[in-house]
């Protein structure tokens, strides 16, 4: 997979304050660990989610971002992710439908950054993810704040 | 594979000036792109050396550096090259044995970076590294000098 990636991204203010039908969801564990992180705005990360692994590249910044996927065998990923260990977050993904066909990703993290809820929402185009409206239970957006990137809150921590 | 690395390296003046028994080794061809280039001497790299694809993640700086390595099949390598667009050197590798049992690699540059030799040796340990008399055949040393490392002259090209 490879293409480019418009994401928006809010914080919720606890666990508490989602609704039953996003809490109710099943949540999926990922771990997630960052084998570099570069100067630009550019990383590659590596990611377990209920089991199945990937290698992900990501560059540029903002709202637009190039990304390449590939799915990475249980072996290559045990052998990359002593590299990472300096930098990863866990959490458990919710994904509920949202307003205008989109998902919502509703992140719990756990270990370090225990108490962070955040939610995403990637959109197909930039007009989509202009026009999305927030729903209540989201709190304020943090799309740019770049101290609530996964690659920040994996090597700093939670914003104090 | 993940160790530590310990590794020299030395330019040679010319493709002229290599020993009869260097230049007639087989050589291998080398395809090497950086995924992301970290502020702290860490890199992600993929590189695809006569057919056989891998991704290396370096970090730590010097002498000594920390490598975790994972053979990548020909389509995680193809999904992963156009993310090095802007970051790759294409080299010819000979491989030849020196003193105390040793491998010099010579790798002569392609490309861009047409006119580069630069042989390599990698140690055991840091004694072997310190106690190694480099040939006639070698030119100045650069493990030190940051301007040859693989990743400054797939960003910048070679020292002027």
């Amino acid at each position: 997979m490879a293409g480019v990636e418009i994401e928006r991204k809010w914080l919720i203010s606890s666990v508490g304050s989602l609704p039953v039908e996003v809490a109710a969801a099943p949540a999926a564990q990922i771990e997630q660990g960052y084998l570099t992180i570069g100067t630009d705005g550019s990383e590659t990360r590596i990611r377990r989610k209920a089991g199945s692994c990937t290698l992900t590249v990501k560059s540029g910044v903002g709202l637009v971002r190039n990304e390449a996927e590939v799915g990475l065998s249980a072996e290559q990923f045990e052998v990359l992710w002593p590299a990472t260990e300096h930098a990863r977050v866990q959490k458990h993904r919710r994904a509920v439908p949202g307003e205008g066909g989109v998902t919502i990703e509703v992140d719990v993290y756990s270990g370090e950054l225990e108490g962070l809820v955040v939610a995403e929402v990637e959109f197909d185009d930039p007009w989509g993810a202009e026009s999305f409206v927030a729903p209540y239970w989201f709190g304020p957006e943090v799309t740019a704040d770049d101290a609530y990137k996964n690659r920040s809150l994996a090597l700093h921590g939670r914003p104090s």
